[in-house]
């Protein structure tokens, strides 16, 4: 078997034990004679593979008692939707914060359903820190508040919680949940599309307070309105399930790997070599300011550009691949998740130090 | 290796060889070191899976060049809120065929978008038979005539296309599209969730002319409007990835049967052999006209229903699972999709007269 470090930002690399026990049970999930992609979703097996991957989640993430934890579909993209759908409750407008192309694309999809006001913008300084929360403009009166806890474009994350006060925090976690540990009753609604840090793409895990619901628009689709999800533990239509059943596979990984508390640990050691090696001379450099450098998406540019696509063929001959940057940004990326073994990431930074001494 | 026979109603047994192909590259898909769980889905690679995918199931249904053919999220459920929001186009009334526990489902949800008519029930009649079409009150005026092509619970099948004349025919195929050829051309949309004839479930299918699409309900999801998802090939946002490749996977396996007309003979014989045993007798029995039988949803009763838990018991030790009919209908149900030999109906069958010899 050939194995590459994939840098890619989504769908991304997955922990090679969590896809060898999936090929091994992929005809017949222990000794059930079915596959889990075969399996009824109202059957005893199924149920005990969702409510273990539901309990492993709740205690990773420490979830109180009064918030939802639904498996849904669509990806973070439906949720620009399906969040002001649910959470409006009969108000107007909504405050969000945009950090960059994720937050945009958030931005302008919940302007069909609400007044969207943009409390805090780094498009100024082309997105690549986190505006100061002094001057952010938050209105008492929004539905909540919309934050991108991670842009995977543009490679700024959040390494705080920002106060909204009364009003729900919302936060798009899809690049950065289970990275390391949060304090989930900070924020009113998360959610996160899974295909970087969970599973493969099309689950989509919602976290809400329990007090936030029952207030859908009339004319969202069942399927999306999260109070029905709810009452129906997340069975209301056939849910993705092996993608849950891939997800719990992740999450049993990630607690064999110490939990959040140790994931933070290898996540903020792997982008430190990273980060160390761009701030050492000037052939390559990082764009995005220091207090808010994203552990997971480490964009890069080499100061003569010239050299991008050597710089990608001489990676792709050492099996590093999907370290092209975004077409929007140029540049580079490597996407480091929590399945991006360290030896990647030093594989990548000592290429990156035989490439500068060959043509720095 | 263990293997059962599996009658789930869906998610359903898949050809064992796709399981087995699906096993050998999870963790290395053709040499590229990645699963294809962990492939960019804008990469040369996952493209390639995809198009071949479309390719493969507009070869196998003759698709018309003027439909579109998309990948989505959500399943059949999500569709019966967007197949109104997408196809309305300005008018305010659709015409719903009912005949059964699924049409009801979309009869419901549909009315949170428009005026709904029923133009056709069969519920007087149990749910047993398609409505007469002579009797059929379609209104010209209608955006869309809608119907369940086969209702997975009651075991009831269109044989026939209804014509609509110019109002377009909508068909909610999630169970027995692929079982069989179709005219494509005679429906304005088909729609169908993939977890009985397609693959994993997460993955729903649309195949629409192309000339009802751009009139979506401004409150439509981006994501989930047909148009805006034409326009990318269906990757506005990241598609189920990994179920579009299980799917494309189970399209070469049809294939390779010998498409669409040889699936439709072995299902008939398939099917032949427990309705006929049904009807040979009176021990079993089967509630369905015989013209609307369902060749891929058996449902039969025992005539003494006391017997029931002990025709369960006897069929799970012969590996015989999820015999039981749904909670609504009670029962057995023998669900007998694409992928279920004909080996594990003539066991079915054999078991039947073992039962009935010892209990009848």
């Amino acid at each position: 078997m050939n194995r590459v470090f994939n840098f890619s930002a989504g769908p991304a690399v997955l922990p090679l034990e969590v896809l060898q026990q999936a090929a091994e049970e992929m005809c017949d999930w222990q000794g059930t004679g079915m596959s889990v992609m075969e399996m009824s979703h109202r059957g005893p097996q199924f149920i005990s593979i969702y409510e273990r991957a539901v309990a492993d989640l709740r205690k990773l993430l420490s979830i109180p008692d009064d918030y939802e934890v639904l498996f849904l579909q669509g990806g973070a993209t439906a949720q620009n939707a399906l969040v002001p759908m649910n959470l409006l409750r009969g108000l107007t407008t909504a405050d969000y914060v945009n950090t960059g192309a994720w937050s945009s694309k958030s931005i302008r999809e919940a302007g069909k359903y609400c007044q969207v006001k943009v409390a805090a913008s780094s498009e100024a300084q082309g997105f690549t820190c986190i505006p100061d929360v002094a001057d952010w403009q938050l209105d008492p009166k929004a539905a909540y508040v919309h934050i991108c806890s991670n842009e995977t474009i543009g490679g700024v994350e959040y390494h705080f919680v920002p106060d909204t006060g009364d009003v729900p925090l919302v936060a798009d976690m899809s690049s950065n949940i289970l990275s390391r540990p949060i304090d989930v009753s900070r924020f009113g609604l998360i959610y996160a599309g899974a295909q970087k840090n969970i599973g493969p793409a099309g689950v989509t895990i919602i976290i809400v307070r329990k007090d936030l619901l029952e207030h859908a628009m009339p004319s969202t689709p069942s399927v999306f309105n999260y109070q029905l999800q709810a009452e129906k533990d997340s069975m209301l239509n056939t849910p993705s399930s092996y993608g849950i059943y891939i997800a719990g596979l992740v999450f049993q990984w990630i607690d064999r790997q110490g939990g959040l508390a140790a994931m933070e640990t290898r996540n903020r050691e792997k982008a430190a070599i990273l980060y160390d090696y761009l701030d050492r001379g000037e052939f390559f450099s990082s764009p995005v300011a220091i207090s808010d450098r994203s552990l997971m998406n480490v964009p890069f540019r080499l100061r003569d550009e010239s050299l991008n696509q050597q710089f990608l063929d001489g990676a792709q001959e050492r099996d590093m691949l999907q370290l092209k940057g975004h077409r929007s940004v140029g540049g580079m990326r490597a996407s480091i998740y929590n399945a991006m073994p360290r030896a990647g990431v030093e594989a990548l930074a000592a290429y990156m130090a035989d490439f500068e001494q060959q043509h720095g």
